[in-house]
């Protein structure tokens, strides 16, 4: 991922970075070159030769093994997972040491820091047609034919496509989106996930430098929460729509024409294929793999990967055949 | 039902309203008269001998023998179920052929377009109480005693009866309120259905022609979306309360002296009569019949009727007493 | 409960007080001395001896032997379960006398009036930094450091710590929050609870004289609803994150360090202890207790109390072992 909205500050020595995580202990597994600059952080299959990544669960070795970071935050035990070349470090706290560096990297993504010098968006865009008291910022582009409503703040970093329709009391920030989408009425879209290394005294909060992506022809219902990634897209795709109440956390990957239904909930970085259609009040759990053509009755909860054309239902989700079945 | 918002183009002609499906195939059972004036479209139950109704699910065959329509979208397999009098139109998509027929009595009902020539309430109304910020739009009308807060949009198409309570950052459109009704804060009344006929381009959106009744005592909870119907009203019967983040999805009618706790969901076309409690995060799927003095327990999950005086909880629910033995 | 925000319109003599309830039968266990001032109504544990209180549930007959109330409002079955001190009333419907008796103290706690005497920030708190159209009330203080969105509305009766962020459209009242809290977009925090006495021709709203308190170094997600106590305080401790959509119902406890993933709905009067780990769309039923260290599996239905350090998961929830190994 391109990192459009968040200010890199980089690039950092390797060994300044390390420094940020003075009271943990991190071993290299060969001789570190002290000069060695590094540029980002950024996913293993995402980091090329001059990034930092992370590698902190068995679910990614396939990724892990053909990344091209220059350096992994990991374990010792997972040393024999990445490729030869690359500088493995060990930590015992793999997601705060890559947060503390992404925070290096990134400091203003830790927190929604709102923007201050909003302009009421007539000021900005005289040629959209758009309601009282809506709200944009510094970095916001708004395509021809979009029309938007009442008390809208279009906060920063929001790209919006052509002919597209937002409603009223809609918070967007972080977010791109593509020609002919709407969204409803208190839509959230694009604020920091849901992340953070949990600490008794004060968690520490992830930095967030990911964004939105709406795909075009979309639709997201009124109240729908969208949080934009860690350090990945969230990506609803083409001609999908969400209804009312819809919450997707941060590096959720939906598909094409995908249908989903009023009050279901997709938990972090789990990804959805080409249409998929969910019922109201699902809920899928977070890092799954649902294939295309997947439908998942409603009120089901998702624990585990599925199939693609499955067809499922039930709380853990069993086929729809055998739910019927046994009910 | 009367629709009392949106403004109908018609009368059409049938043979022109059937030309708007140029590229599906149309099977008459008998002669049309091309000249016949269709005034408009409704259900099988509320078509006059002057309209245009459809009929697409076994579901509504008792609807569909009784129906007064002149014509009747529908497959050749329902023929006989229908009236002798009434013209049958057979179509391979009969809710597409529906829908494009609404549309072209009802341009004007597809998407929710803003209006955009509110005013601020205290220009309009200068007996209400109200707060900062709080617009209304061209179509409202407000009762003596009601008091309305900040930052709310009465967009358009809204009567408020008497001595009603809307709180905050509501938006209401295309709903009729009763007297002493109370809307909290971030409430969204009367919105457009989440209903379109999927295509895999770009998914076409049914008109919501209908709107949303909310009986006298109500109280609707914070963040509470209750979506207007498509060809009929949406009710919410008297003296009912729904707690916060409740989702009532277009078409439901909730009887009186109903009690919906939090986050419970609602879909399409469902019946609840009176004296339903329901608890927290239970969902009822659509075109369900509850019945009357029904209890459902928080959590569940309604996937069929369920009849008078029945207490049932579980997921799928079923008896109290059963799920209670089994847990 | 001190009660810091709404006027206590008594003392009242207990004679005048019974009056509230004329066509209810109350029985006292000995005689009244009809001159005596009652000074509050308070929770059976925190009345003292100027008080009146109320017993409706055996759940809390622990509470009930140990209370210093003057009186207590119960039935007779109840009589020999409080101490021989306490005037003992006996009705057949408790909580409807007992919101009676609350509402005469408080007449201005039933119904959340707005107030209209809203200023915009920037004239009542010069050194906040805040964004537009955000509103604040008579009784609200701000501490340094702490950054207020758009749109936002801290009604009336709110305290804030410092360096808080409050987003934007975020609606706070009746609530004290603590240094170093983040409460995200569209949040509604100290609304009254979803609390009256179901009666058929017009339900009797329960007064709601109680507020929120949010401890330090916590955050609110995005849209979620917390609801303020009844006679008693809505707590949420210190360090505890709350992520989107989340409902807290009246008078629940949360303890801290606890995460509490997106759509997670907690009925009313439920205790969580220190640590407690709840996975998305989980649902809690309320009057429950829910030790220290529990961790709770998203989209668990919990309807009964859980013992310290427990796993659990399903609806019902179940050992966390014998759900995996059902399913």
């Amino acid at each position: 991922m391109n990192n459009p909205f968040f200010k890199n500050t980089g690039p950092f020595k390797l060994s300044d970075i390390l420094k940020e995580c003075s009271n943990h202990s991190v071993l290299l597994d060969k001789i570190l070159k002290d000069d060695y600059l590094i540029s980002d952080v950024k996913n293993l299959n995402e980091a090329t030769s001059t990034d930092i990544t992370f590698f902190h669960s068995i679910k990614y070795k396939d990724l892990a093994i053909n990344t091209k970071a220059y350096a992994c935050i990991t374990k010792s035990d997972f040393f024999h997972l990445l490729p030869n070349n690359c500088v493995k470090i060990d930590t015992k706290d793999i997601l705060l040491l890559t947060a503390l560096i992404t925070a290096k990297f990134y400091p203003d993504s830790i927190t929604d820091i709102n923007s201050y010098n909003l302009l009421n968006i007539s000021e900005k865009f005289k040629d959209i047609i758009s309601g009282k008291n809506t709200l944009v910022g510094p970095n916001v582009l708004i395509g021809k034919g979009t029309k938007i409503g009442h008390n809208t703040i279009i906060e920063d970093n929001v790209n919006v496509g052509k002919n597209c329709f937002i409603g009223s009391n809609v918070i967007l920030r972080n977010t791109i989106i593509e020609d002919n989408v709407h969204i409803l009425d208190g839509a959230v879209v694009g604020k920091k996930g849901f992340g953070f290394i949990p600490r008794n005294l004060k968690n520490f909060r992830y930095p967030h430098v990911g964004y939105v992506l709406i795909k075009k022809n979309s639709e997201i219902g009124c109240g729908s929460t969208i949080d934009r990634g860690s350090l990945s897209v969230t990506i609803i795709g083409e001609n999908t729509y969400l209804d009312n109440q819809v919450h997707i956390a941060h590096n959720v990957i939906i598909g094409n024409n995908c249908i989903i239904a009023g009050q279901v909930g997709i938990a972090g970085s789990s990804i959805l294929g080409n249409n998929v259609l969910i019922g109201g009040q699902a809920g899928i759990s977070g890092h799954l793999k649902i294939g295309n053509n997947v439908q998942i009755g409603g009120g089901s909860g998702v624990i585990k990967d599925i199939a693609d054309n499955s067809k499922v239902m039930g709380y853990p989700s069993k086929s729809l055949r055998n739910f019927v079945r046994e009910s």
